[in-house]
């Protein structure tokens, strides 16, 4: 499947190098190839430049978003969540007409430090909205409730026995998403309903960042038990 | 011990039930026992009227809200969320002062129908109201993410293998919950940390009403997998 990844940080890499690993066309998009490739310094999360993972993954292409998402059969945003829409519009509507967008993004503010609080949430979504700006766009939200090397290998915790929600209105995308999950190890995939139970799903991040802080350690996932 | 179980309904029922089995001394507090014996109707949910209940249950005394929190080591607050600064504020402040005060309640708004939303949510949290409005009590969250037949007996669901939350500012206090949640069967109390890390448990009420329609049942717990 050709798959654009927005996004290249932490999230990007990870997952666009897991789908890679599994036989996909991926490609990286971001706003200006050249300066991303020109970053020498560690990210704000101490990760290295770009060009370093770059070069450990030479079948990944870097693009610019409207390049990246033009001809995608699935767009995963893996932008940060305050800038997801501004990324979105970049790659161009008319590059999501029709698309999958698999949405792990997290409306998380940081204005008022840490713990973030979320600026959206409750009656709307991050998700919710993207789907208003992209009507065209089949969003589906998944994977945003995990640490990233989670969302790849969940089998890191608990032998993989927890749990990975889906939101969506769209039965068929919702279902390429499902596949895409299964396919990457996510035994437990819980369909919580049409997009707007994606509310519920971007509320679980307090709750996850304060679970980090009580367990100290990122490496931690929701178990549905019932 | 002396515990006072602010609340009639299903919660409060099933709470008062299990205390007073477990030997503690239960007294429940309404705003009128006449009226509350009076009833003759099932409630809204389609429970019997309280006095069958209390016919059942005739070591458990119903008392007024200030009677009954009034000597009281412990109250739990098991009325619905919107009604329970109201609750509290009957009661007494004066009846509150150094007790321990078990928030178990939810700040849910159904002014918009089904599902509900969060009438403070994020940035505050019900709990924080009631300790702003009570500072002399000792308020602790817990149990508000299941239902109140999973609250005193965990092992109705996966052997009773799932996660319990509890969050509060004084240590002794949180010790007190965190021991009666033992007796109560719950094996794995997570300590989120002071009152503010209960705006991200009670967040968690949206995806639990959501599992609760995705899944078809009430009887689902989290588990944290680490």
């Amino acid at each position: 499947m050709n798959i654009a990844v927005l996004g290249t940080g932490t999230v990007g890499r990870t997952i666009a190098a897991k789908l890679a690993e599994l036989g996909h066309e991926v490609v990286v998009g971001t706003r200006d190839p050249e300066s991303t490739m020109a970053r020498t310094d560690p990210d704000a999360m101490g990760n290295p430049p770009y060009s370093v993972w770059q070069a450990d993954h030479p079948g990944i292409r870097l693009a610019p978003y409207p390049d990246a998402a033009a001809g995608a059969e699935l767009v995963v945003n893996a932008t940060g969540g305050s800038g997801s829409l501004e990324a979105l519009n970049l790659a161009g509507e008319e590059n999501l007409e029709g698309t999958v967008l698999l949405d792990i993004s997290n409306p998380l503010d940081f204005s008022r430090g840490f713990p973030p609080s979320l600026f959206v949430s409750d009656t709307d979504s991050l998700a919710e909205q993207i789907q208003r700006a992209f009507p065209g766009a089949r969003v589906v939200k998944s994977l945003n409730t995990m640490t990233a090397a989670l969302m790849v290998d969940p089998g890191r915790v608990g032998g993989g026995d927890h749990s990975t929600f889906v939101s969506g209105d769209d039965p068929d995308a919702k279902k390429m998403v499902v596949d895409l999950l299964t396919s990457m190890g996510h035994t437990d995939v819980i369909d919580l309903g049409d997009l707007s139970t994606a509310r519920a799903a971007e509320m679980l991040l307090p709750v996850w960042v304060r679970l980090m802080g009580a367990l100290g350690t990122p490496y931690l996932q929701f178990k549905i038990v019932r």
